[in-house]
């Protein structure tokens, strides 16, 4: 994939860049930074937050261990119509699941699932989501799960999109993660999702290695067997890294409260209020799908990624709301 | 400090000779590797693990990616006797926190810390020493915590060593940390304290910054004041990270096994089991303290940090023992 060698190649430059001013920084590179991005607000917002942070002497300037960025995933790194992607993986896996559970047949979300009937499923919201995912993903180890998500990203593609899940990511957005950390920022993802689901592909499709992916997680519980020990992941959640258990999730994998937050909905609403709310130069971007043509259109009415308190909150928080439709000139990466 | 310059400039060094093969990077040093261990088995084993994982072409190489080295903290990296350090500082903290608690005066554990009775805490074991701790971390924010514990550490003294706690860290393991680093390994600790007890200052005395910090941690719950998001730590416990709850503390932040890891007691067990149990070249080293005149010597009956178990299951497996007494030529950095 292209992605993955342009994210190679800059995550090298933050070696040679990371203490050169911003500007200096972005003449380097062989383009103008963020090509997939059209002149605008947010464009610039950008631009100047990484210049007035990363250039030394400036009165914003932050040390390079400061620098910290967190990115949602669903909807903010890649598509998350018509359903979350992990959800759409988990419907697949409980149906080889299913013989092994036949009470699911009686028992809801499972018989909804397991029916296909995606509109029941989305209604029942996170909760039911959340219980689908957990029992594909519960009693294996977490070598075996990274291998059964593995395989199943190989072989899945997006219904609208007819390409690849790991392919509907935004090219404007791994443009912005390779600008940060160009500018020897830490990228860093907070995602609802599980990061037992997320780890297995960020570093190869993002930058961001399994150690910078935040997530709902499920407890471990170890266990001895023929003489070697493993983790196995339990049905209990650990944390729902959603509205209020994002900013928990963040600080306790990571140790720090982020400079800059980028994300697309309601559940990114504290998230982003936890990072634009510190002393000192900030940075919140809200993506707004508003591009039915080229992806969906979508906020305050949407089951998924709803975006409704946030929007209205953007102008009180000083957040920027960026448009997919204007501010986009391209979406993914070359097929 | 001496240890914060000299850790600083092997950090430095990182970068430079991740991917040298070991006997070359040794060479590069200014002095001959670990020069506080005296030669003898766990140098040696030091050594020739670092040599096999790090050469390229070694049938044992290990990918950058995949270096990942633990320790455990008390006992390991700094004293542990008469008394785990958190458990003084709480102890510490408690007087200045009684007046809002009247209840204590007549309720244990914290009766007897309030009298100073640290025989009684020691017997209560983990659970009373844990409520102890946790009773000085709730309800404030990780910052002010911080701040806290930084300006107790600036004027507290070990009680017969004389000097603040974090000169008492043994300059042995300074140096296999500054060591494995050169050679291209993620350092991190995975302690049985709380993270928000260690990740002010383990990066300053270590090396080790706050996000590579394992450790048990009390939930956090977000609130907004006057317009600032803050995350308040309660006195709910998320993770005890001691015994099987190493190793699932240890994958839940950093994402990997690890392939070498370094402890002194029972509570490190599961933690060297899920390192060394493994496929491929891994490293397990047990630290005995055996030492009376320099340091302290316990083991098997030991209320502090007892190593029994441990101890008669090194051959079977194959862990190496190191003797603090025979291995180590200097205990503390210079003053």
């Amino acid at each position: 994939m292209i992605t993955h060698l342009s994210v190679s190649r800059r995550a090298l430059g933050t070696l040679l860049l990371a203490s050169v001013p911003a500007a200096t920084a972005i003449a380097q590179q062989n383009t103008a930074p963020l090509p997939s991005w059209r002149d605008g607000r947010t464009k610039r917002a950008i631009l100047d937050f990484l210049q007035a942070t990363t250039t030394a002497g400036s009165p914003d300037y932050v040390p390079p261990a400061e620098r910290l960025a967190v990115f949602d995933n669903d909807g903010t790194l890649w598509v998350e119509q018509p359903m979350y992607t992990q959800v759409t993986f988990a419907l697949a896996r409980l149906h080889a699941l299913a013989p092994q559970h036949p009470d699911w047949a009686n028992r809801e979300p499972f018989r909804s699932a397991l029916a296909g009937d995606m509109a029941a499923l989305a209604k029942g919201g996170l909760h039911a989501m959340g219980q689908i995912a957990i029992a594909t993903q519960a009693d294996i180890t977490p070598e075996t799960f990274h291998q059964i998500v593995t395989d199943w990203l190989a072989g899945a593609h997006h219904p609208r999109f007819r390409r690849p899940y790991t392919d509907c990511v935004y090219q404007p957005m791994l443009e912005v993660l390779a600008l940060f950390r160009a500018h020897g920022f830490r990228t860093c993802i907070a995602s609802g999702g599980t990061v037992e689901f997320m780890r297995p592909w960020t570093e190869k499709i993002y930058g961001v290695p399994a150690g910078q992916v935040v997530g709902s997680t499920l407890k471990l519980r170890y266990q001895l067997q023929q003489g070697r020990g493993d983790l196995v992941q339990t049905s209990e959640l650990d944390l729902l890294d959603e509205g209020p258990g994002k900013p928990a999730g963040i600080f306790q994998l990571l140790g720090q409260r982020p400079i800059a937050a980028f994300g697309n909905s309601d559940g990114d609403y504290e998230m982003l209020q936890y990072t634009t709310s510190g002393a000192g130069r900030r940075l919140g971007v809200l993506i707004h799908h508003d591009d039915g043509n080229r992806e969906y259109a979508y906020d305050r009415q949407s089951n998924i990624g709803q975006l409704d308190r946030a929007l209205t909150d953007v102008p009180k928080n000083g957040w920027v709301l960026t448009s997919m439709k204007n501010d986009w000139s391209r979406l993914f990466p070359q097929a």
